[in-house]
């Protein structure tokens, strides 16, 4: 049996997300203040409260500080078997891309990745930190982990354009095959200040360890998701089914 | 600045995702009480509280309803473009995987399958749902949809076991292409009772349109995972760059 409190909370966000899923309410637009949703469904402010935040769960909203709880826009569609530059994925689905550089340094390679790059222990690597917005909204915090050998001098270059396409320009280096890892798991440290999400809020990580044309590995880079920002899309032909 | 408070958990935090990380705490073990870390770290149970949701936001534990807090196991590795059974791929990764079939039923075909089954408008289909155990724990609940025609009789088959082996045995189908979509979502409804979530917990949903040996859409299933039960992990030669 539900409290009454309850069903008027599942009325409430089955409203709203008619509302939403029906583009009533367009992406990008702000929502009534809660209070006014609180007259207009006559019930309470924690009431409206626990449904806006189920619906931000479900990434139809978003909260932004001071300014009230805005409609997400579409979930950037995005494979990440294809070497696609950001900013052309971003553009093709017609949004704004923008990348900010917010570091570039050389660090002790991270203990999980001197197994997965297959280092020998204490190696150095090249950490270039960046944070991607669409439509002006921090949505992407990535790190790129580079074998230093391979890419002298790349403190000195534009880093805020697409990796792929320097590597390729002032270093040789095309991308071959590559390994990735997706996880849902939660926002931590860096990446949760340059997103501006509280620490544990849902996110999803996904990490890549990337081969060139000649099957050496030469870096890794780990992407940090806002939950409600993205959606991978694979088409695949199918492999050989397990036993 | 940090309050003493937060500074504190942040220290709880960072030990126990030590032991965690470390596998001093091994997987299905039961963490000590709430009163007990209190204790042990000198501080508030509501302290130790908010360092256990963190923890579990990220995946490393989790909580059972009056029995307390217990050690996440290993995440499932899992690749949604291979068509391994369930049962094959959980018992190679030394686990142990059961299912359980809650319903077969003849339903409307839902809004959103219509286009991307390419169905004509009210359509029906013979929807499957059940839920899928690693180690006792459900952590995966599933919808299949299946178009009626292809699958006469099939309610009055075995579907605890691999649909992917009926599909071939009784129906001489066989899963060609795929195209799937992995997304960070909110749990809800049957999806939520049955892996025991509260509404709003975050949750991996992947959708997949299967199409036969002639490349025809032959059925669409929906997996919602635990967020802290799955990893998602490909393997792919690199396709050609966009722009």
């Amino acid at each position: 049996m539900n409290e009454p409190r309850t069903t008027q909370g599942a009325a409430i966000i089955q409203a709203l997300r008619q509302q939403l899923t029906s583009q009533a309410l367009t992406g990008g637009s702000k929502l009534p203040a809660e209070r006014e949703l609180a007259d207009l469904f006559d019930t309470t402010r924690i009431t409206v409260k626990e449904a806006l935040h189920h619906l931000e769960a479900e990434g139809l909203i978003y909260r932004e500080e001071r300014r009230g709880w805005f409609v997400s826009r579409p979930r950037l569609v995005y494979n990440p078997a294809s070497r696609s530059h950001f900013h052309a994925l971003v553009a093709a689905q017609q949004r704004v891309a923008a990348t900010r550089v917010l570091s570039c340094e050389s660090v002790l390679a991270p203990a999980e990745l001197v197994s997965e790059m297959a280092l020998a222990p204490l190696s150095r690597l090249t950490r270039i930190c960046r944070l991607r917005s669409i439509d002006r909204r921090p949505v992407l915090y990535t790190e790129h982990y580079l074998i230093p050998e391979y890419f002298p001098d790349i403190g000195e270059q534009d880093l805020g354009q697409s990796l792929t396409g320097l590597y390729q320009r002032r270093y040789g280096l095309r991308y071959g095959r590559s390994r990735f890892d997706i996880c849902p798991t939660a926002a931590r440290g860096e990446a949760a200040r340059s997103l501006s999400l509280a620490e544990g809020s849902p996110v999803l990580a996904i990490t890549r360890i990337n081969y060139d044309q000649q099957g050496r590995i030469i870096d890794c880079d780990r992407e940090i998701w806002r939950h409600d920002a993205v959606r991978i899309r694979i088409d695949s032909q199918a492999r050989a089914a397990a036993s």
